[in-house]
């Protein structure tokens, strides 16, 4: 039987799909919303990443209320997002931009928009920061702005009846340095891997967090990951 | 003889002209780029608001160029925004979102890479912020999320130098509570004007920043403008 029922938004990602299996190691029935399928989730929607932010909304939130048939989600988990650098001199900086906010806000706003119709009262509705972008970040100025747009949307959120979520609902960002994913371990070869954070723990902070309100930190918190010799503590801001 | 150029980008709106015209009765040569023209300005770019982020870019890069003919540009202001809400569960939450990213994030990218080429040493580039968007702005997302995308956009651009912008420039955000605009007294009739900011105050300080480097708060610096019984005072964050 199952356990309860989540949503991954970018679960055929790196940190998506660790997060996606790990839910269903636990018993939980499984939704990726990416832009293409995951095997492993019980239901997909897939996205079209050509259509705007008003298709792809309303899209998902058709597609999402025909396979849930009017249950609840016990959580929205949005771990959807991208890196690019750029400065304001970069002939990229624009395009660059564009699709930072395509991978990170337009789908922490969609999930929000998910979560005031979806979650379970109680549920939990979860973002993804980063670190570097509490303060100006010159070279990946896309990256940066994208990302503080959604700190800023999780602060809006920390109280859902303001903000039109469910009652009790909570809102946490988490704002990772460096996840220890096969791209980075790729492209940055060289770097100490035992300050990265593994996407186990992400996945595990994420189901106590689903199943135990008790464990979360205050909606609206920015919960900082800072990995140190293998060992990850929070940082709720 | 000119006293040097501006570009002003939403130069059409109510703060836009007014900030227009007033650097016009001080001598400057003007550039309006707004998606309409301003015929009390020296010189019109017009943007397509159906044109996507990249091609607007493109399109006012190319047009500036032409227009500058080799000069460069003493301030680069960006007061061009809108307003609108939305709470999480409002069927119009994302379609507004997409709107503010437009007016607030697209404007104040694009005129970062104008700065990147077209602002001369020492120069200004002035952004909008809001100083609602400081904290949680629950029952106006989009408008929320925006301004903080363009708050740390300006904290990025403080360094010159690591952003990519000409030496010696400046990047300062205004941060208004509430502008006394036509539109906000229609639509506010019963409010308190004077805890509104005047436009004449603000293009005022504008040309002063402009024309006075000293008179500058640091680059990277969030400026709240506090109107109390007509009296506006200045708030560096």
């Amino acid at each position: 039987m199952s356990r309860g029922r989540v949503l991954v938004y970018g679960g055929k990602g790196a940190l998506g799909s660790a997060v996606l299996e790990h839910f269903k190691t636990k018993g939980f029935w499984t939704l990726n919303v990416d832009l293409t399928k995951n095997d492993s989730a019980d239901a997909n929607v897939v996205v079209d990443p050509t259509a705007c932010w008003i298709n792809q909304e309303s899209h998902i939130l058709k597609e999402v209320e025909t396979l849930l048939a009017g249950e609840k989600l016990a959580a929205i988990l949005c771990v959807a997002g991208g890196w690019a650098d750029g400065k304001a001199s970069n002939a990229d900086f624009i395009k660059n931009a564009d699709l930072m906010w395509k991978q990170s806000v337009w789908s922490s706003a969609i999930s929000a928009r998910v979560a005031s119709s979806f979650l379970a009262e109680g549920g939990l509705l979860q973002l993804t920061g980063a670190a570097a972008a509490v303060e100006g970040t010159p070279g990946m100025l896309g990256y940066g702005l994208a990302k503080a747009a959604v700190h800023q949307l999780v602060q809006s959120l920390a109280d859902p009846k303001a903000a039109g979520l469910p009652e009790r609902s909570s809102t946490l960002a988490i704002l990772p340095v460096t996840l220890d994913t096969p791209m980075n371990r790729k492209w940055m070869a060289k770097a100490d891997f035992s300050s990265w954070t593994p996407l186990t723990f992400v996945a595990d902070l994420l189901h106590s967090w689903t199943t135990d309100a008790a464990k979360r930190p205050n909606s609206g918190s920015l919960v900082k990951l800072v990995t140190t010799g293998g060992e990850t503590t929070l940082t709720p801001q």
